[in-house]
C-alpha cells in the first residue's frame, strides 16, 4: 500500500502532537517538518527531515497533505491561503467570528490550484461543531449549550502575565455545575457565558509585588474577567511548576429538545476530557488529513469543513468494514 | 420553496413519532400514511391521508421519500428492498448482525431503479455508530464501550410475558455504574455485556400464579437473563399502568484513548437521555429523509448509511449558514 505523505508546517505543541500520533496511522508517513526557525537548531522527537519554510515550494510534489500547525491569531489566516496553492491542507483555525472569511480566502486558492483544504478542524471548532450541527438538524425544537473546561485558556493566561509584577500565571476555565445540571435536566435556561463558566487563576508574583493590586487588576479586566466569577490564588514558583504543567482541556455540548404532544425531553450530550489538548487536536487533524487526501483524489477541490465530509472519509477502513464493525 | 414530500410506511410507535415531529420541519410535508390495516379503521393524530399499502405503487411519483417504520425482525428486511424499487427510503433496521445483508439487498434494488436508500438510521445504529466511527478514526490507540439504558428492552419484556402465569411485564436495561465509572476513568477494563448491564423486571402475575417459579424461570432464561444480574419485582396491575408506561431509553458511547509518550488519557463520551425512544428515533429518520432526498437529486443512488453522508446533508440550512452559526 502506498502511504499518504504528510508534512507538518509549524513545530509548536500541535505540531509535536502530529509528530507523535501519526506513527499510529499505518496508512500515513510523516515526510517533513517545516519551520521558520533555523532547521539545524530545532530539537525534534523523531527522525523526520526538518526543512526551512523557505524551501517549501520544492516539496510541492513530495507531500500529499500539509498539516498547518501555526496559531489562529496571525499564522493561519496568512499561511493557509498561500499553502493551499501548492498543497492539500488541514488546519485548526479557531477564531469563530472570522471563519467565513478564512473559508473564502482558502477556497479561492485551493479551487484555482485543484487542491483540497479542510479548515477549522480540531475539537472546537471540529467535533463540538459536528454535535451542534447533527443535534440541530435532528431536534428542531431545542437549545444547544456549549461549556468549555475544566481547561487552560492560553489567552486568559497571557492576559494575566502582562500585568506588572506577575512572574507567571495560568487560568482555568471551569463550567458552573448548577448551569450544567439545569441544562442536563432539560430546563432550557437562558445563560450568558459568564453564567456558564468560572475563571480560576494561579499566579506567581515578583518579590515585593502588591498582591491586592494584582488581584484587583485581574478581576476588573474588561472582556477577560470582569463579567465572570473569578478566583485568584497566589502560589510559589515551585508549586506552579509542579502542579500546573499540563495542557488539559475539555468541555460539553448539550442539546436539550422536546418531542411529541407530551413535550417529552430528549437530551443529547457530548463531552471531552482531555489530558492533552494539543495531542488530541493533532489526532483530529491527522484523521482530517486522510479525508483531504481522499477528497482530492475524488477531485473534490476547494475549502471544506467537517460538515461537508462524509464520516467514512476520516477512517482508513473500507465502507464494508465500517458497516460490519461500527454501525 | 417546494417541500419534500414524505410518506410513512407502517403506523406503529415510530410512525406516530414521524407524524408528530415532521410538523417542525418547514421544508417537508407529510403526504400519506401507508398501512396494512384497513385505512378506515386507523385512528391517526393528523389530517394526513391514510392509504392501504396495496395501493402504494400508485404513489410512485407523489412521494419523494418513504420513511419505513416497520419492525426489524420481519417487516424491514422484506419491505425495504421492495420499496426501494419505487421510492427513496429511510429505515431504522437495527439487527446488527444482519446489516451487511440488508445493505446488499437494498442496494441492489435502489441502484437498479435510481433510488437512494439510507439504512439503519436512528440512535443505535445511527448516532451511536457515528460516535464509534469518528472516535475510532481519530484515536487509533483506544477502546470503545457502548452502554444501553436506563431503558426499556422490548425483546426482554416480550420474553417475560411468554412465561406461564405472567399477565404483564416490562424489563429495564441498566448500565452498571462501576463499569461506567471505570471506563470514564480511562481504566480500559475488559467487560462482557453482562458485566456492563443489569436487568430489572417489573411483573404482574395472574391470580394464584407461583411467583417463585416465575422468578426462577426469568433468572435462568438463557441468552436473555442467565448471564446477567437480574432483579424481579412483582407489582400490581395498577402500579404497572401508573409507573411503567413510558418508552424512555438512552445510553452512552465512551471511547477511551491515549496519546503521546506520557500516555495522556483522552476520553470521548456521547450520551442520550430520551423520554421517548420512538419519537427521538423518528426525529433522526426525518433528518435522514432530507439527506436521502438531496443525495438522490445529486444522483447518488443505492444504499447508504450515516457513515456515507456528509453531515450538512441532514440539515435544511445552507453550508454558509452552518459555517457561520454552528462551526
Amino acid at each position: 500500500m502506498e502511504k499518504i505523505r504528510v508534512a507538518i508546517c509549524g513545530y509548536g505543541n500541535v505540531g509535536k502532537g502530529v509528530e507523535s500520533e501519526i506513527t499510529k496511522a499505518k496508512d500515513m508517513e510523516l515526510v517533513a517538518i517545516f519551520t521558520r526557525r533555523n532547521p539545524a537548531n530545532l530539537k525534534i522527537s523523531s527522525n523526520t527531515k526538518v526543512v526551512s519554510i523557505q524551501e517549501i515550494e520544492n516539496w510541492k510534489d513530495k507531500v500529499d497533505v500539509m498539516i498547518m500547525c501555526g496559531g489562529s491569531a496571525t499564522d493561519l489566516p496568512k499561511q493557509v491561503p498561500e499553502m493551499a496553492k501548492m498543497f492539500n491542507t488541514v488546519d485548526s483555525f479557531d477564531t469563530h467570528a472570522v471563519i467565513p472569511e478564512h473559508f473564502e480566502n482558502v477556497n479561492k486558492s485551493a479551487l484555482k490550484n485543484n487542491r483540497t483544504s479542510i479548515i477549522s478542524g480540531g475539537w472546537d471548532p471540529g467535533l463540538f461543531s459536528l454535535i451542534r450541527m447533527y443535534s440541530n438538524a435532528i431536534m428542531l425544537d431545542g437549545n444547544t449549550y456549549t461549556f468549555w473546561g475544566r481547561g487552560v485558556s492560553q489567552g486568559h493566561s497571557d492576559a494575566i502575565r502582562r500585568i506588572e509584577g506577575v512572574k507567571n500565571a495560568i487560568q482555568y476555565t471551569i463550567p458552573i455545575e448548577k448551569a450544567v445540571d439545569d441544562v442536563r435536566a432539560g430546563k432550557n435556561p437562558q445563560l450568558s457565558t459568564g453564567e456558564k463558566h468560572l475563571r480560576e487563576c494561579f499566579v506567581v508574583v515578583e518579590g515585593g509585588a502588591d498582591k491586592n493590586r494584582i488581584e484587583n487588576e485581574i478581576k476588573t479586566m474588561p472582556n477577560y474577567f470582569s463579567d465572570y466569577q473569578t478566583t485568584v490564588h497566589f502560589i510559589s514558583e515551585e508549586e506552579f511548576k509542579a502542579n500546573h504543567n499540563k495542557m488539559s482541556h475539555g468541555g460539553f455540548v448539550i442539546h436539550s429538545g422536546n418531542t411529541g404532544k407530551e413535550n417529552n425531553k430528549e437530551i443529547i450530550e457530548f463531552s471531552l476530557k482531555l489530558d492533552s489538548n494539543p495531542e488530541f487536536t493533532a489526532s483530529v487533524l491527522i484523521a482530517l488529513a486522510r479525508a483531504a487526501y481522499k477528497l482530492n483524489k475524488a477531485k473534490q477541490y476547494g475549502a471544506k469543513t467537517i460538515f461537508d465530509i462524509a464520516p467514512s472519509m476520516l477512517s482508513s477502513k473500507s465502507s464494508e468494514e465500517l458497516r460490519k464493525e461500527l454501525l
